[in-house]
């Protein structure tokens, strides 16, 4: 399997040992849409690195309230799926495909092993983290700094991106899922870009007409 | 200078070399009540170790709202202020002593330089990230999940606990600057709970008068 020497950043700064040990070690998981892969401390399999598809991470409140956290794409790593390696994380994520999805898996111990003996992997780590970080960072800001109607417009633009079209399948329920507030109120907030031209609705979709206004909101 | 060898929990994995260059490279710096040590990445000094006093890190908004991510206590290690070793890092953390504070500093090349050849050094990194990325996640489940009311109690809570007092010497802007909210929500919701019996406010001071019942905010 070479795969996972282009798939894993830091392959080249592996002793031959361990990456035989990778090799051996390595698995493929190919899950259907909407699969729950990881929940909290539940399960703990290992790294996992995006072969095909997408995943989403995220949190649920008490009240079961979602918030997406980040979007994980082709050749991106989930750091937290492997949460039990790092003994002061205390919270807990879901990781979902929101596509059929291929991973590669590094099982927990093979990653805690390279960790623990190799510092190129531990640096490495130390970056991913950042990352993640960072996106939950920007996250805050949009909670607490930015209106809702700001919130939802920013995300239409981000779906539109990922799905690369103007319209959008996806239900008002799952909206509110993403950005950690009720169905009623994007269903609300999407009448009111309708009746000022950002988007239309149809039946099930919503298609961007007039993007430049909707990035301005 | 042994104080490093307390304050720095990764001392004894360190090879005589590395004990060396930190002992011959840590300083320390000792600031008044209100200097901000740390402002985003228009510094970046190196690690810093609380000797005594007590540090904020918060963020701050395009329009001049605060938010508090996290304190930091005797012993600490700070973390963010050394961000630009962490080149994935890209949101900015302001770092304030909010008592009196002397710090140990590690310099960002000597940090660095210890994390590219120790793997300890790598994996306590690791290990500190983690312990503050658990606490940000803490504060977005606050801030999106529970009501204002729930967050302002808590926060006089946790204050009480730090000064081991029931009285508070704080300003109801400083309290909005905490929680990321407008003063006036503060003064509203003090007086609601003043009503209620939770608290006795006089001039510049709250006390905790129910303390039970502030829990169950």
């Amino acid at each position: 399997m070479s795969e996972i020497s282009n798939l894993f950043p830091v392959w080249y700064h592996l002793t031959e040992e361990q990456k035989q040990l990778l090799n051996d070690k390595v698995y493929i998981k190919d899950v259907k849409k909407g699969t729950v892969l990881h929940r909290g401390d539940e399960d703990c399999d290992g790294l996992y690195i995006v072969r095909t598809g997408q995943l989403r991470a995220y949190i649920i409140s008490d009240q079961g309230k979602e918030l997406t956290l980040y979007r994980l794409f082709e050749m991106d790593i989930c750091l937290f799926s492997a949460s039990c390696i790092l003994s002061n994380i205390q919270f807990e994520i879901i990781v979902e495909a929101e596509k059929d999805t291929s991973i590669l898996i590094i099982p927990v111990r093979v990653y805690q092993k390279l960790m623990e003996t190799n510092n190129a992997v531990a640096n490495y780590t130390n970056h991913l983290m950042a990352s993640r970080f960072t996106d939950v960072m920007w996250l805050i800001d949009q909670v607490l700094f930015k209106s809702m109607a700001t919130r939802l417009a920013s995300f239409l633009l981000y779906e539109s991106n990922i799905e690369e079209s103007d319209e959008l399948n996806i239900t008002h329920e799952k909206i509110a899922n993403h950005i950690g507030t009720a169905r009623e109120v994007v269903t609300r907030m999407l009448k009111y870009f309708q009746q000022e031209d950002l988007i239309k609705m149809s039946r099930g979709s919503i298609i961007i007409t007039d993007r430049k206004k909707l990035e301005n909101v």
